[in-house]
């Protein structure tokens, strides 16, 4: 087996899980974010495929196999040729037509339907594929969770109507249930933004560990969970006494720009701050009102004001709207402009904000009073304790994770652009509504061991693990303990278990050492109690050993057996 | 199941086992040389990749994956960034640094062991993948067989010694011949060239076909095989009289040059016709001589010469050697210049060729007498009925065939230049010496189409079918009929047998013939003998049909199984 393992942590690894990829010998870096899998690597790999195709298949999707190289024509229908920027790698062949890598395949897959079904009666259907993709990531890092050719599984459904999809989106939810619970993770369904994929509804499956990279929002009560992204805000209750703070006041407060720096200035809490960030957008520059201590979401913005474009204005935008320079906006007399407030704004009793005047803040301002919102909305990234968006009873709570896997109602986003189009029992041409369904393979790989690690290496989930068990003889001069050994590992291949010699020529403790750091599940180690006819069993998560018999050493490895097959 | 099949021939393709794969819905084009394999077609392609990767882990290859994205500091340390010219698609990234989508792996694979193998005891070992490769062939072409992005698998073993590579070649030789046997295909190993891969020996495996696009030389007295490119010529003995031709005589022939006019105008034979052709070469310019009914062969050239760069020589430089146009070339008073013959040539009576002057041409011309050559080899192409040059006693026989797998002998070609080295027990250094074993996946799924076909379409080899046999209810309308394919195709399901049930409202005809088209083994008619309780089982292969009684159909189906599961 070719599995050079690393006594060192190597520099480039930032995280947990890529450090003992790399330090177990399961991958090995070719370029920034392009991995080779070397022997335990692909085992691995190929059960989180194994396990991912079978539910796949069970549910009823076709497995086909899209192209990589994807011409530009059909990411030209949609747009996305452009929309994509330098993430996506552009290539022209020896006769200079342009290609891309596929980083994901809506074109590819909407136009073999178009081509190859007509009728209602033919749909619906589910094709899935598992495929290497690539995105050139401004920074590819963590190993294969952020690489630039990873692979994924990625399904497309097509349907008559919204029923169907709805069907076949609820289909695919419990699918992915099944296969996560059968990889033995513990994980947590989380609505989701759409990103460039796009379309009207997504959720995300997350892995939980504490050193993930994304934040969970979810609430103990009602079972509500979300991304950061998306996490709404449940309503906060009027509670203020009305006006009962004095009268506008505008305080000098030079070269005073900064919440941190208002807040200390006027010795007030930055939550009475109504911080007011001036964008453009396709219909004009809006002004958005969050409060000091909060941060402003643009994707919830951009769904509140209904834009489609959005970016920070630039200085002499802000000028021209403001009257002031950059620092100083305020909404108190802002004209000419759409206000859109967060909900916690107009709660604020007594607020602070610019004064649309250079170095000068107005105090004491009060919604409804002193300034308005033409749209007041959830505008901003919930927090730890926020009030439940669904329940608006429980507080949200926040863990961490890893995102495995993304499902999303696309709708007919691609199938209008591309005329993908079915015709119903009357003759009708309709575009067919779509459905997307992904899991990163690899992620999930190394989510598994974020979740699953000790200061000693990888604790595989048995069904994950490169081999059931090593098994390891504690002296390979030792001729009665090599032969053991050698017979027991046949006798384990006999019965389907996968297992592991290490008859290396190592002292044990470094045999041992390499077992735990590679994370196989159970050890058998071949000694001095030979003499009594026994050998050590031992678990890696529970480091528990016991002394079996010989006789019985693979019956008990079979009852802890719950692998999947590598082949 | 999504399975398009189309009426008429697409007429983008030429070769019948494409024609095939695209009308029986298996795989559609996506751009020149780009396909998708549809659900028919991945499960087919996933039967040849499964018996590949069983026999490739029997024979103790480990599995790995190495990327698609190759950097290209490596392709420069072996020069074949260069050389591959451009059929390598290149690629840079957001930094503008280069890459390869990779054609072949060697730079790789010996990147990956020279950094992860130091001691002679961790030798031989022998890695393979199944991936995805890519070339930017001029004319792609003939479907999955001359395609731009294609599967295959390729392993690579490194060893200390010749004799451990000679082993491991046998054991690879021997597993290719399990694998294209367990795949029911009827092929040939051949002698063959090693191309642009290089090292020093290699054996190719060719499917056999009459339409298939390479020719085979073989022996039928001794077994010795060869392709086109590499197949040798025995040696002729030397029956002539020596000089019982009269003395050489200078002919005027005006504007004749080539073969076809030399031999009208002189009334002689072409085999009386020394070609005389001048090459330039790193060391220098050479002239080679073959007969007027042979063709030469530039590899066999360079090997009988002992040049590595090979191309034929400009007019000017013809001129400069022969003083005199092209087209007048002769062995006769060449001078300051190597001259390598065939050895067709020496035998040759009564010899013609040109004068080295402007419409001149000498006749009755005798190795020995008139000129010599400074080496005399094989360097031209074998042709039916030449005598083989193993045995020296058979007559070289022609057949045709698709290459579906190569094995080389590459020695230290790519340690060398890769300084991949090991320690032996000396602590000494010493490159690895290397073997490289591919498959095409896709074209020995194409081949088996090129040699398994009728009228009527495929008729797959049990192993690759995508299904063992179609269930199909004459007409589903009726109820009983209806219920009892379901019933059938539900009892094989439970048994593990790969069925397809087709229970399309279409008429029965237009059913049966979309089966045959797309090769399924046996057909399951339940029609009209269901009244005496019986079902029709038609074989593709024999087009024999029986009545079997419903108890008996999945009993017969099982014995007929010899299917490779699909997942």
């Amino acid at each position: 087996m070719v599995a050079p393992t690393l006594r060192e942590d190597p520099s480039e690894a930032e995280v947990i899980s890529h450090k003992l990829l790399l330090r177990g010998g399961f991958i090995r870096k070719l370029a920034a974010g392009v991995y080779t899998f070397l022997p335990l690597g692909f085992r691995v790999l190929h059960k989180v495929i194994n396990i991912v195709r079978e539910e796949m298949n069970r549910a009823g999707a076709q497995e086909v196999l899209m192209p990589t190289l994807l011409p530009a024509e059909l990411w030209l229908e949609t747009g996305r040729w452009n929309l994509y920027g330098k993430e996506l790698f552009r290539i022209k062949d020896r006769h200079e037509r342009d290609f891309c890598l596929g980083p994901t395949h809506e074109e590819i897959i909407t136009d073999l339907v178009r081509n190859s079904i007509r009728s209602y009666r033919q749909l619906p259907v589910n094709l899935y594929q598992i495929q290497t993709k690539f995105r050139d990531e401004i920074r590819p890092r963590f190993g294969l969770m952020r690489a630039r050719e990873f692979i994924m599984k990625d399904a497309y459904s097509f349907h008559v109507d919204e029923e169907s999809l709805e069907q076949e989106y609820q289909n695919m939810y419990r699918t992915y249930g099944r296969i996560f619970e059968r990889m033995q993770l513990n994980y947590r369904v989380v609505e989701a933004d759409t990103g460039l994929i796009g379309g009207g509804f997504s959720q995300e499956f997350m892995v939980l560990a504490d050193t993930g990279e994304e934040e969970i929002f979810h609430c103990s009560s009602c079972g509500y969970s979300a991304s950061r992204e998306s996490a709404g805000v449940g309503k906060y209750k009027v509670g203020r006494s009305q006006y009962a703070v004095g009268s506008v006041k505008e305080v000098h407060t030079p070269k005073v720009r900064t919440v941190e720096e208002v807040s200390d200035f006027l010795k007030i809490k930055p939550s009475q701050l109504i911080k007011t960030l001036i964008y453009e957008t396709e219909q004009g520059a809006i002004a958005a009102l969050v409060r000091g201590d909060h941060t402003l979401n643009e994707a919830k913005l951009k769904k509140v004001a209904g834009v489609e474009d959005l970016r920070l204005a630039d200085e002499a935008v802000i000028k021209k709207v403001t009257k002031a320079p950059v620092g100083f906006a305020g909404p108190v007399g802002l004209k000419g402009i759409k206000i859109v407030a967060d909900t916690a704004v107009p709660l604020i009793e007594d607020g602070v904000s610019g004064a649309n005047k250079e170095d000068y803040h107005l105090m004491h301002i009060v919604y409804g009073r002193d300034y308005k919102a033409d749209l007041v909305g959830d505008i901003r990234y919930a927090l730890r304790s926020d009030k439940c968006p669904r329940c608006e009873e429980g507080k949200l709570e926040v863990s961490r994770g890893i995102e495995v896997g993304h499902i999303f109602k696309l709708g007919r986003k691609y199938s209008e652009k591309m005329k993908c189009t079915f015709l119903d029992e009357n003759n009708q041409e309709h575009p067919m509504i779509m459905g997307c369904y992904g899991i990163g393979i690899g992620r999930t790989m190394q989510a598994a061991i974020e979740q699953n690690h000790d200061q000693d290496g990888i604790v595989w989930p048995v069904p994950l693990a490169p081999f059931l068990a090593a098994i390891v003889p504690v002296n390979v001069s030792e001729e009665e303990q090599k032969q053991m050994a050698e017979k027991i590992y046949q006798k384990c291949l006999e019965q389907g278990l996968e297992v592991l010699l290490d008859d290396r020529a190592e002292r044990v403790g470094v045999k041992l050492k390499d077992m735990d750091l590679i994370g196989i599940p159970y050890k058998v180690i071949v000694g001095r109690a030979l003499k009594e006819g026994k050998v050590e069993v031992k678990s890696r998560k529970t480091k528990e050993a016991e002394l079996v018999e010989l006789g019985k050493v693979v019956e008990k490895l079979r009852a802890y057996d719950g692998q999947v097959k590598t082949y």
